[in-house]
């Protein structure tokens, strides 16, 4: 593999603080970079870069690490755009949200599975995603959750279990056999085709007792956990992530003091997902209060069919400095270097020496632009692993 | 010219009632259209479609008629990243708002300005946008207004005269002869540049004396008025520019209910414009209550480098359905049909026979997606004129 000189970068969002500005972004202007073996070898000031195989002109255009979107469910098939058109029309609706998918879901084969699936990843490589988490949780059976990972596992190192996004309408009237399942049988299924295990924390989904379970049993067969927390309620979620060292707590949006501490003593990410409080008309988590609080944020877009159909991590930004009171720079960030910490990476969110050379060239001179120009689609180039793939 | 059979179209919206589904958006499933000579000849259910020269496959995708993005701003030099910055980061910026722009622009050459343009109609035209209407308003003196004028009327035949964008800052303690100003000599220059003539109707800007003093100039130079009215705050604009016949009063976000009232009596559009209240974090216009008294409602961008910096109609469709009311077939309804009749025009932001051939191709479904995904670019094709330009 030849190695690639990218110069004439406008600002360059490296993500660390000792490369560029002093800032958490790591700021150069008018800068380069050098790519070999499908990582960042060089990253400085044009002026001073060495040579290279391969030369590529940024055009003072800004470079930013990939965004990492720590938080998806693209395993599914089926449509809910009557459902989502009759909610936003002040209509009725009398279908079933989330078992209208998860019976599509079953009902698919794997390949229509595996094409929908490729689609939105295509879809979210385009607008400069370059490493995507994403989750079981549409089959809700042994067989069809670990067919679920299996395909997923295809596409990406971050495969989540998530057997325990709702109970099963199969077992509605025995939620504790659920469990049973989830702990047993079924993880047994899943855990050898993923990395984390997720629970939905919440009413009407999985209290903080089944979620214990859940996750305990999950760490027991080394998957890491992760939890889906206090989105639509106030509740235990969040102080259980900590506990039990999950990687990330995601939503986030009720919070008390005593869940901004727990975080911010911790080691749990928080992962805001603007795209479900936008398309669910509900209240905006308080990025600022938790970055004030010194917690780390990372930014996703939780694409699913229900409560959150964006595949846009530029959209998030736009939302988290509009109405959570992040920054443009604190946005930018969570989007990178927050979703590598939800995932407990080190190798990616940013671009300096090691890095894998995953990086996106903005359709403007700087990162700002993200938040300045909402809607607009300003990925030009989406470099991975050291090779152009947009 | 040959003629094209567009066929396997999932969900045309034609805006004719009388053709589709008898809703406004006349919504045709499993459809067709025959384009000829740069017009719309033919519509209505595959199964029923004429033959022609050519024909394209839409693959079961949406068509909808291009967006008419009737109020933009892009005759302009110069950057306002590092003012938006601050004010989202809560920090203090001394640099003075609109007037950075005029400096920039009055400095830049033909050249750079109109470079500047044709790369923000490019970048509207991807998102799906066929027609602009466009502004001066960043000159202030009568050589720098009569050329962005005649610079953006290479490009539209929607041009507005907006010299009262303004007190310039060169009138500061005379605003009377700057008004004298745009009335007399100004208007000279740019009235045969023009279509429209346009002022801003505010506190700190023009009062309801002075807009009434330059529209009516306008007027009597053949020029239609059009008016930035209630933006920031409760005035006189709105009546005015239904007591002038004007084509469109823009903004309409702080209404009392005589303003709802004149609407509903007048021939005047309320073009609401979500971008600029997304990007100031301001309230949101209600949409809701002017649909409902029976007003005539139209979606565009107000793009502009300093307060909605956004080119992106299918976000303003998302914002307008979240935010203010809108169903998604209203907003789409708005962003086509709406921003044609903001500009009196009934040859496009429609697909019936007769109308011109300006179209977008989804990569969706249904046009509910433009809201259902927001963020995401889901303009696949773009035809003008009968021709792919996209
Ligand atoms: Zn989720
Ligand atoms: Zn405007």
């Amino acid at each position: 593999m030849s190695s690639t000189l990218i110069t004439r970068i406008g600002t360059l969002v490296t993500n660390d603080p000792a490369l560029g500005d002093g800032s958490p972004l790591g700021l150069i202007e008018d800068a380069a970079l050098v790519l070999d073996g499908g990582s960042v070898v060089w990253a400085g000031r044009a002026a001073d870069a060495p040579d290279a195989d391969e030369r590529h002109d940024a055009g003072g255009r800004a470079v930013i690490p990939g965004f990492v979107d720590s938080h998806s469910h693209l395993v599914f098939a089926g449509d809910r755009t009557a459902e989502f058109n009759a909610r936003m029309s002040g209509r009725a609706y009398s279908a079933g949200g989330i078992r209208t998918t998860v019976a599509a879901t079953r009902a698919a084969s794997d390949e229509e599975l595996e094409a929908n699936l490729t689609r939105y990843l295509d879809e979210a490589l385009r607008q400069g995603t370059t490493t995507f988490e994403t989750k079981s949780g549409y089959g809700l059976t042994v067989a069809d959750e670990a067919r679920a990972l299996r395909i997923a596992a295809r596409h990406t190192e971050e495969v989540t279990y998530l057997g325990a996004h709702i109970v099963s309408p199969d077992y509605a009237d025995d939620p504790a056999a659920y469990v049973a399942l989830v702990t047993g049988e079924m993880l047994d299924a899943c855990a050898p085709h993923a990395r984390w295990v997720d629970v939905f924390c919440e009413k009407g989904a999985f209290d903080g007792d089944q979620a214990r379970a859940i996750l305990t049993a999950g760490t027991a067969r080394g998957l890491v956990p992760r939890v889906h927390a206090n989105q639509l309620t106030y509740g235990p979620g969040v102080q259980l992530a900590v506990e039990l060292e999950a990687a990330s707590a995601d939503h986030c949006t009720h919070l008390t003091q005593a869940d901004v501490d727990a975080l911010a003593s911790g080691n749990t990410v928080a992962t805001l997902l603007p795209g479900a409080e936008f398309s669910t008309r509900a209240e905006w988590p308080d990025a600022r209060r938790l970055l004030d609080a010194g917690v780390t944020v990372a930014l996703s877009t939780d694409c699913n069919p229900g409560s959150s159909f964006t595949s846009s991590v530029p959209f998030c930004i736009a939302l988290a400095v509009r109405d959570m009171g992040m920054t443009p720079d604190e946005a930018v960030w969570s989007a990178t270097a927050g979703g590598a910490a939800a995932l407990r990476r080190t190798d990616i969110g940013r671009l300096a020496p090691g890095a894998r050379a995953d990086l996106v060239v903005l359709d403007a001179p700087s990162h700002v632009h993200l938040a300045y120009r909402p809607g607009v689609p300003l990925v030009r180039e989406v470099w991975r692993r050291g090779a152009r793939a947009v």
